[in-house]
């Protein structure tokens, strides 16, 4: 069979070499048409056997020589699907750390529960009043501010009202908080955050005002001489182009303007965005409420049992389940500090200036891509960050302290707010979150020195994800061992 | 005394204009020179003056209208920093999983106790022996071809001595893990892998040396008239170019380099590396033993407990524990997984394709990026993806078959050879694997109809993430009812 298949093989060859042969010898004689239509004849029969030929040599080689993706010779770098992959995995293991909580736990989320931390009893609102009761120092910087306008009172004498001005401001309502029985925390830690807001603002607005009357003064001087130096049209033309000129700024309206608009730093002129864009209002409204459900939600539902139960570790100083406990409420401490981080800086921020059509919505910048510690903290809040800029660390600059000197000073003074928040209301005085500001700065200068690009930004998030909890937990024990003196013993063996 | 001061300036600014008067007038009687000098004294006066006004101007004005980097308006989109927060986040909360699960088990991992999973008695090694006697169905099928190069069967003949080899090849094996008592379930698996693979490399055998066969065939009938048609000699030109020509690869030493290559299809002429790279054989040698040391720990520690856990919910039809139980596995069943994937594809591979200079290292392509259920399948394993398509695939196009019918047989192929790969060793027809696989083909129809761009590779992940758990704990569960029988009245109360 497979003899006669080769015969019959043998033949068709045969056949079509004598063709091709004739075809051959018919060529040699040069008649064109015949050779041609009989080579055309020869392609007929071959095309065929040769595509065929090329297809199973085109299967039969299948390898060629290459290296895989992931050795280092092949050049490629295209990990796109490894985010996706970071986003599921975290997803998913949330997803899970929630639906274990939840069977543990039950339903902890409990929107009554949450007035109990504003009030104590429903009849004192302390905080709320505290919080009115600041206007009498924001007036009493305006007229003080008139008075040195009309030159009624020299500048020192200025200076002097201010400094009791602010200084009251600091201490009247940490005072009031500290003797008031009534104060819950949290209603502590709103009133004095409103009042530290008001002492920036207010220190702002002194600043420029003082600003504004020097450059008034300079600009009297050399009015005088226009007619005879050109030069000086100019200058006064700029000085023209802005809407509000010195004096015409020390108004009610504009004072309140200021205080509410969602800056430290106060101007004469601030940028003021077209009209208010209905949309956007409404969705920042609807996040801001949204956001404001969710951060309570979590923190009753994850934060509270958590710290409930590292209490018992911490205080048996028992080191490996401590750091367990602390990565375990290192998440969610996290997630409600991102979600808080948006919910205030944008969705809020954002509100409130789309109300008052203020222009410059710069309240943060790409922090999350911050390399070194500095870039952070010089990025993530940039109302303070501009404030410090403008009327402490270049006013220091100008005095000639040095760069580091007046770095060091405003890490300081943050460490200062940073305690003086949460200590006074806590009604105790432990300096976790002073040294806790402190620390950036020998942090900032190890990420400096030793860590570059994707590291640093690493170590930044490591720092943020890991230092807070550390604080929360700290304050929290030292909270639980006053309050509900269970620790104490507990703690006084390690 | 702010009287005083103001006298002060007044009398200054006085005496500026005259002076600048002065230079005025004198300027008009064109005296060059002099005009020049006091316009420059001009200059000096007022220079610091409006250098000071600018510098207070400038610290005055601090805001521009701009937008918040969150807010669609603003074209902002570089979270490069976000990876590098998934990574730590990852990392951290691992991290605590590991701590805890430490706390709560102790150190579990045992190298001794790993042997138990290859060896039941040390004398009796049968999967050992199992791989050993492949070698007869590799000897047999060179020995065939032989005969069929020579001519001495035919065609038919070849094809069924190589069906009964190739029953053999899948059949033998099974039979022997079945029946022999000594048979570990891991040591079973070893061997019908090995098994597999031998007819996978004996199926492309076959087709390429017939292949072979047949362009011999054609060329012969063209070499014969290849003195009148020039066009000819190129094709045989080009056949001539490769190393080995079809009857000359008929060798031990060739099958046994193809046996042993990390490849599935058969090629005359594998590409070949240079040579060997000292260093990178060494560093593929270093990852193959830790990445192997590191599974088998993952296992011991992390798996082992967490499938022994969720056990009882499985038992109790508990759905909420269930699906906590699922995601709990879900994650180092993940990475273990992942860790496997490098592990075989890139190290193994990548060793023994540099210690026999094999040049093609295409075991795997992105399939990280995979947006589509079909595109990883794919790409995550390239040397069964090509014989597939090869050997399987494109030849049903040829006869005809449409795509969608050739892609979902190719699914159902695999679909039978995961099953054949788990139920005979674990000695169980559950069809677990199967299901599996098939559920595939509606989950790409899903994917490819509904999803996109990055939510299309989410998809992927979490099929890859969720689906193998299920099948896992499936199988371990049905294990567990059938071995230690104490599951059997809790499953059957649902």
């Amino acid at each position: 069979m497979g003899d006669r298949r080769d015969r019959g093989a043998l033949t068709r060859r045969r056949r079509t070499v004598t063709i091709c042969g004739e075809a051959g010898a018919s060529s040699k004689r040069n008649d064109k048409s015949e050779s041609r239509n009989l080579s055309a004849y020869c392609e007929q029969v071959q095309e065929p056997l040769r595509s065929k030929e090329d297809g199973l040599k085109d299967r039969i080689s299948c390898h060629r020589l290459q290296e895989s993706l992931l050795s280092s010779e092949s050049g490629y770098s295209n990990y796109r699907g490894i985010l996706n992959w970071c986003v599921v995995m975290l997803v998913l293991s949330n997803a899970r750390l929630f639906l274990e909580n939840l069977i543990k736990y039950g339903i902890l989320v409990d929107p009554i529960q949450v007035v109990s931390l504003f009030l104590k009893d429903p009849y004192s609102w302390p905080s709320a009043c505290l919080i009115i009761v600041s206007n009498v120092f924001i007036v009493a910087a305006l007229y003080t501010e008139r008075q040195l306008a009309m030159g009624r009172i020299s500048e020192s004498i200025g200076t002097f009202l201010y400094c009791i001005n602010l200084i009251a401001v600091l201490c009247f309502p940490s005072a009031t908080v500290l003797t008031l029985t009534s104060m819950t925390p949290v209603g502590g830690i709103i009133a004095l955050v409103v009042y530290t807001v008001v002492f920036l603002k207010l220190y702002s607005y002194r600043d420029v005002n003082k600003w504004s009357r020097e450059i008034r003064h300079i600009q009297a001087r050399k009015l005088s001489r226009s007619n005879s130096c050109p030069s000086v049209q100019r200058a006064n033309g700029n000085a023209a182009h802005s809407h509000v000129t010195y004096p015409g700024n020390l108004t009610h309206r504009d004072m309140y303007y200021f205080i509410f608009a969602p800056t430290l730093c106060y101007e004469l002129n601030f940028p003021r965005s077209p009209r208010i864009r209905k949309r956007f209002l409404l969705r920042r409204l609807f996040e801001m409420l949204f956001l404001m459900q969710l951060q309570v939600g979590l923190i009753q539902q994850w934060m509270v049992p958590t710290v409930q139960n590292s209490m018992k570790p911490f205080q048996d100083m028992d080191l490996s389940r401590m750091v367990e406990r602390l990565l375990k409420l290192a998440v969610p401490n996290h997630l409600i500090w991102l979600i808080f981080f948006y919910w205030l800086f944008h969705s809020s921020m954002n509100f409130v200036a789309e109300l008052m059509q203020f222009g410059d919505r710069e309240f943060y910048r790409d922090w999350w891509n911050s390399e070194t510690v500095p870039y952070f903290w010089s990025n993530w809040n940039i109302p303070v960050h501009k404030w410090c800029l403008r009327h402490f660390y270049k006013p220091m600059l100008k005095r000639g302290v040095n760069r580091l000197t007046a770095q060091i000073a405003v890490f300081f003074l943050s460490a200062f707010f940073h305690e003086y928040l949460v200590s006074v209301p806590l009604k105790m005085f432990r300096l976790w979150a002073f040294m806790g500001m402190m620390a950036q700065i020998p942090l900032a200068m190890f990420v400096g020195r030793f860590l570059r690009g994707n590291y640093g930004n690493a170590a930044v998030w490591i720092s943020l994800i890991i230092g807070q909890p550390i604080a929360v937990l700290m304050y929290v024990h030292d909270y639980y061992v006053i309050h509900y003196g269970s620790a104490t013993e507990g703690r006084a063996s390690p």
